[in-house]
């Protein structure tokens, strides 16, 4: 059979007139998007629909946008072709200059995407495949959504979570320390306040292992550990500033979202967090690739169990802990997973103000430090000290303390913040945000309960993290007993709008229990 | 335990301050986009994210949008609110007037959408609960994609199929024709050139059954019925104006898109087309209740099969005939399903000139009439005329061959197309675009096999259905024989950049396989 035919062709074969660059200031929020007005010639000719996906080409360069048409000429006109804010910087050529436009030939990893679509289990190649397009914004945003929930849940084995996780790491910048071990922690996430790499990462530093800890602002939470660094010092900067300061210091709290580790990660993430996605198999391949790509040789994970947070159960816990182990293991990574009780706040602060006091207390051993933050700490950098070979097991937890109770670990920690740039800031006297209310216990009894989402959720309504002094302030945690009218926390909030909200969602929910003490949520874990 | 608290609050409860509304000329494909100034003081106070959904409210009517955060005055200053084409027509409100926006309430149905996404079987209530909130437009375009790849393939089992397509037709108006039977075609596509619609409208009621065929516009096809009719009379009128023509004449041909018949379903295929999702379960609730919406009682539908039409086996054939049955039967609508040659384009035409030519020369009894589309639509219109229990079983293909032969159905559709609003059309000489030019065989044979996918594309590049006149002649089909250098179609486009686009098209594939006659590809189908 062939297929071959030859051509009787009148077609006058013409080059496609180049349109001005516009850039048009509107944030799409990660999908590119290419705004061509509906007289234009070339939106005529090519028969695009909304939403067709477009390949702009200018200077050599070329990316990929989904098409808005625009009836209105302040925004593009006929001659031009406009970009989203993220599509215009990822185009990197100056407004007016000329741009070409076609379709979009699709994806070359759609077929693999719709095998994943009908259930069928993926090979390496075919998650390479998906990964590079997905990190080169082929993927609309619908296509990213497919894939997604394809592998939500049950949807990918272990040797899957694995391909995606190399595919991930191999996409992007890989970065080499030249040395071992180099050090990381990270926490699944879901517990407010839980700032525990303030801590760690400058005792761990102090005893002088590698530890390039990669920190995220928050994204759903009220802080992230960057949001909270950021009130005590800079943390952005040049990339090769960043990795100036770990080779300097052996740890900072800086890491940025740009320094393109695992891009495909950051592109996942921007569908998944309005999804509220977010399975093992996703969770697994979105951590380890991060660690790998910034070079860690060794992972310590926390995974917080408890009602409210991310993780429920003990069985969910280990299972997910063995997954974890599964892939490392494959990756090339040492993992020490710890499973760390969840059921409440970590610290008395949310918000990065209040949550930078908290970390200082701790480092200056204030009085008023919080001990279940500095007990977390101490147990999370004991266990990360234990990856040298030189540390001996069980000897984690007392090394730590030295380093932190001799003010070695605050030494580090201003040095690590004079590098990246201090900030002033004073730990007695925080500047909160100016308006407050409390919240007081409508009934006596024990604090038998903390709702850590309703408290995550208080916190951002009353403006955190944008506004770094908003947030709450707890002042009785679980086994605290409370008379009726007691406070139970306070909460601080920049505007009155922010505020009203705040204290609406307080009067529907305020998130604490009180009950009777054999009501008082327990777990059962490691430490 | 409790949950309540009493609150100390200095909160001053004030009330948002309203923005003044603005059309923003952008058309983004039915996601409702609200634009807001990155210094307006409610996106600032409110904590609103890029892409947050919100409610946006005035005069009593509520929307929801998704956010899209503006840097540029010219398209949204810092006291507007703009909507995208789409959501300023939804809340039908004028420019300038006062609106107020606030963070939206997730979707009421979405933790059945996650329980969905999760695998598990929905029961009738969350589907109900589901298909409002799509029909409201509460999905964002991510929770869209999540709900149709998680109903994706074997994930809806047959009763939850009938849930689906109940909850849709019980959206959205619902027509009642107050008579018995009223019947209605439909294909499952993917065949180019299958007019049929034009044929069997007239032929079935020119025998006075009532047939208020809903058609529609091509979206990923060179044509839709609505495209070709165009040709011939006018398709856009109010709804009760359409009524009033189905009731006079017993059948139309012009049925809106605005009908607001299943307006879920709509909303769906705004997901499912750029994905190329059209599973069994989604493709029977899609059709099966617009079909109840529209008042009919009896169904025929077409099943194409052919190794590049949609259904590619008997087997999945078959299966999809069962699904549509079991559906419809519990539904309580009379079907009867043909599955159909889907080998190769139906009639020589692809594109809505040359397809409403090959349409009259069938009603005409034109010598050069398309012997394929006159057999196709004379079966399927036997068929439907079998539903008139006065009609016996085996006797509907004479009585629709009477009719069309008698110039009865030319009649109809003269009427039909007169209280539609005749336009000028001359089968022969129609309309067709300028540049033109011949795809020849490259060697001597037989036509074995035409691929449907490609000669679609084909008229797509050339411009249908946009340019009615643009698309693709064939001269031979299956089994005619080709001596090397005989033409095998003629395009037809209406400006250069189309014409060269097919023509590139056509020199990587011609989608023609000459060969020898035991490679003729085969179906072995009813008639």
């Amino acid at each position: 059979m062939s297929k071959q035919s030859s051509r009787d062709s009148a077609a006058q074969s013409e080059a496609p007139q180049p349109l001005a660059l516009r850039r048009v200031g509107i944030d799409t929020y990660r999908e590119n998007v290419a705004y061509l007005h509906r007289d234009c010639a070339i939106y005529r000719a090519e028969g695009f629909q909304a939403l067709s996906k477009v390949e702009v080409r200018a200077n050599g360069r070329c990316i990929l946008a989904s098409v808005n048409v625009v009836d209105d000429s302040a925004i593009v006109g006929c001659q031009q072709l406009g970009l989203s804010e993220d599509a215009f910087v990822q185009l990197g050529v100056a407004e007016g200059c000329g741009v070409t436009v076609s379709q979009a030939e699709p994806p070359r990893s759609i077929p693999a995407l719709h095998r994943k679509i009908a259930g069928e289990r993926l090979a390496q190649d075919d998650f390479a495949g998906i990964v590079e397009d997905i990190a080169s914004h082929r993927y609309s945003k619908i296509e990213l959504t497919a894939f997604v929930v394809a592998c939500n849940q049950g949807e990918l084995d272990r040797e899957e979570v694995f391909y995606l996780t190399d595919a991930m790491s191999r996409v992007g910048r890989r970065l080499d320390w030249h040395e071992y071990p180099v050090v990381d922690k990270h926490c699944v996430g879901g517990i407010p306040g839980n700032r525990t790499s303030m801590l760690v990462v400058p005792i761990v530093a102090a005893h002088n292992m590698l530890c390039p800890k990669t920190s995220s602002r928050a994204i759903t939470s009220p802080a992230g550990t960057a949001d909270t660094m950021e009130v005590l010092a800079s943390v952005e900067m040049p990339f090769e500033r960043l990795m100036e300061i770990v080779r300097r210091h052996r740890g900072c709290l800086a890491w940025g979202g740009t320094s393109d580790l695992s891009p495909a990660d950051d592109v996942l993430i921007s569908v998944e967090r309005p999804l509220s996605i977010d399975s093992p198999g996703q969770m697994v391949a979105s951590i380890l690739s991060k660690k790998i790509s910034a070079g860690s040789s060794h992972l310590l994970l926390d995974i917080p169990i408890g009602p409210t947070a991310k993780v429920r159960s003990m069985p969910d816990a280990q299972r997910l802990r063995r997954l974890f182990e599964f892939v490392a293991r494959r990756m090339g990574l040492v993992i020490d997973v710890v499973i760390t009780d969840g059921r409440q706040p970590v610290g008395n602060g949310i918000g990065p103000v209040l949550e930078a006091r908290d970390v200082l207390r701790v480092l200056e051993n204030h009085p008023l430090a919080p001990t279940d933050l500095r007990e977390k700490a101490l147990r999370l950098a004991g266990r990360m000290l234990e990856f040298d070979a030189g540390v001996r097991g069980g000897e984690g937890y007392g090394l730590a303390r030295d380093i932190l109770d001799s003010g070695r670990a605050l030494q580090k920690m201003r040095a690590i913040i004079d590098a990246q740039g201090a900030k002033h800031f004073d730990p007695d006297k925080p500047c909160l945000s100016p308006l407050s209310f409390e919240v007081k216990a409508s009934q006596a009894g024990m604090v038998v309960g903390i709702d850590n989402q309703q408290l995550a959720r208080i916190a951002r309504l009353a403006g955190a993290p944008k506004a770094s002094g908003a947030g709450v302030d707890l002042l009785v945690k679980l086994g605290d007993r409370v008379s009726s009218g007691d406070p139970l926390y306070r909460v601080y909030a920049a505007y009155p709008t922010e505020q009203a909200f705040a204290s609406e969602a307080c009067d529907r929910n305020s998130g604490y229990f009180i009950g009777a003490a054999e009501q008082l949520t327990r777990v059962s874990v490691e430490f």
